[in-house]
């Protein structure tokens, strides 16, 4: 596998990954593309980070966005929950605000509070300055990726990045927010200077994913965290076009995309017309009933309360049952938590849940 | 109306209130019962508190919880929207953690954090140390209800309260919560004790209503801010029977019972389950579309996202225009935000909105 490391298209990485048991064979994989699978894959969102010991050890003096620019350390830890869990896909360790900063944009992720900007977008000055993005701008990612690949072998890897509405919020708001109200008033009071930063956010970001895809991840997942603040009729409006930049951009690379927010029960439908093959569902929407809502051309992700790992295992057994379950009406399905998992969770619980979705939806080798 | 003033069980109260032109008889009570109406009633959660500069000013030097309990601020602090705002129904001015502290817990409201709870509920002693409710505990509230339906003349008083799963993460987790983790932890892990815990805090909510009942409000809004975290089938097992006790159990009182929360796409049914004549909806379902969910024996409330009144006039005359037109599509319809005020709103949109909502609503006098 040696070529991969100087390929900059990524064909080389797809093709042998695409051998049978190759990772673009892999069961995940293969859910995603609505085809059998041995049995249900699972992942975990933030399976990398601050529930694993190991992982708190690794960032014991190491600031946040230094880690996801150390390829050594983004590779160690992507690989910490595949190691321990034996999850059906690694996800790039990242943050959705680096692409941002690698375009030029003056931030930091302050412990405890989450990204902070240091000049909030308000003009279209502030707009201009976010720059174009490629490799050169984050070979740490790309370095990553391509080690990565290597190490996980047959294991697939999920390219990461955070949508437009939820990169813009970070930065019109200047950090996080609860009602995105200054967000939501750019929106309703300057479209156009809206539709511009989306629009440019969209951009950078389809660059960044398109650094993950040459060097060799075997999907992505677009992350529209905070989306849910939105009315459909708002989505509809103001972020499923820069959406669709992205989703419907990738579509050429014949990589499974993952479309992911939060509270979205109205936006399933909508957020699945943005190009992806696969729609993160939260743990409010059962998924028989999300599949109704997104159709049947696309997979469902998801979708255990984050929460109920606190619950006594029996509690879990049942929920696990109950998703795969419901998960069936699907013509994919990717188990995975509603959102991303706890720092308090206890990783003990979460390779329990790997092997008890695996142990029930193990099925004869159809799809062999 | 002064007989009111000594009277201990709301009936005379309400047969004032209910001759024509009466509270009773009000736009506000007359939507909530689906009865025609001269224009669509309209009113703000949280249009008493920190948008307006006049209670700004009131609270300059006084705690939150102390303003709750001086029945002479309470009713300066109610009345201060229905001037300023000529909306068609006041609120009481109170905290859900009001009820709870007479009920004998120690806690606090810290501004800039929200309720914090000396010692955190863990275990059925603690349950058992919440005390029942009535009148002498919380005389303030009578009195100022009392004042209020004095001064208020014929504009309608709404009754609050928080609703037992809301009041129970403030009491579990300590204070505010992002994801109510120890709360659900505590629903999966111990239902016996969380199921005490509702039923305790059902009934001193039952009993802070027939407080202000009594004292003549001339209807109530039950708020389940954070139902909105939960699945509907988790709704259904751990919520749903102890709202059902506060708000069927108050059934007798003949006068209408709101319920409302947020993110409640998929507990629009649920919550009008619960004993609900009007159900409240967020600005992520339209009102038509929540109509249908919610059936058609009951009104909805909303539901304009409060993030819109930092629009431009034009786009929030747009949006009222969309909500009256979405509104018709249910059998009664209150006009209200989504949510509730936020406080850097500026009370002369608000003022705006009220015009508005009458002047595009106004109908023959066929409900006289």
């Amino acid at each position: 596998m040696a070529a991969m490391t100087t390929d900059t298209t990524g064909a080389a990485a797809r093709d042998d990954a695409s051998r049978p048991g190759g990772p673009a064979d892999s069961p995940f994989v293969r859910a995603c593309r609505r085809q059998p699978v041995p049995h249900t894959p699972v992942w975990f969102m933030r399976q990398a980070g601050r529930s694993l010991p190991e992982y708190r050890e690794i960032r014991a003096n190491v600031a946040m966005l230094e880690s996801c620019r150390r390829p050594d350390l983004v590779t160690e830890i992507t690989l910490q929950p595949v190691r321990r869990h034996k999850v059906d896909a690694a996800i790039l360790f990242s943050d959705i605000v680096v692409p941002v900063a690698a375009a030029g944009v003056d931030l930091d992720i302050v412990p405890g509070t989450g990204p902070v900007v240091a000049e909030p977008v308000r003009t279209a000055a502030d707009v201009q300055r976010i720059r174009p993005i490629g490799r050169d701008d984050v070979p740490y990612v790309d370095e990553a990726v391509r080690m990565l690949v290597k190490e996980l072998g047959d294991t697939p890897l999920i390219g990461f990045a955070g949508a437009p509405f939820t990169l813009a919020s970070y930065l019109v708001e200047g950090g996080p927010s609860r009602n995105h109200v200054k967000t939501k008033a750019l929106m309703y009071g300057d479209p156009e200077l809206w539709h511009a930063l989306a629009g440019r956010l969209a951009e950078v970001t389809l660059a960044f994913l398109r650094v993950q895809i040459a060097a060799g991840v075997s999907a992505v997942q677009l992350f529209d965290s905070w989306a849910g603040a939105l009315s459909e009729a708002d989505y509809r409006r103001f972020v499923l076009p820069h959406s669709t930049t992205v989703l419907s951009g990738l579509a050429d690379a014949g990589i499974p995309r993952i479309h992911f927010g939060v509270g979205t029960a109205e936006l399933l439908g909508a957020m699945g017309e943005a190009g992806a093959d696969v729609v993160g569902v939260d743990w409010r929407t059962p998924l028989d009933v999300a599949t109704r809502r997104i159709g049947p051309d696309k997979a469902v992700q998801g979708n255990l309360d984050p929460c109920l790992l606190f619950a006594p295992w029996p509690v879990i057994e049942a929920e696990v049952r109950r998703i795969l379950d419901e998960g069936r009406a699907a013509p994919g399905h990717v188990f995975n938590l509603g959102h991303g998992v706890l720092p308090e969770t206890d990783p003990e619980v979460l390779t329990r849940v790997v092997a008890l979705v695996h142990e029930l939806s193990a099925r004869p080798a159809e799809g062999a």
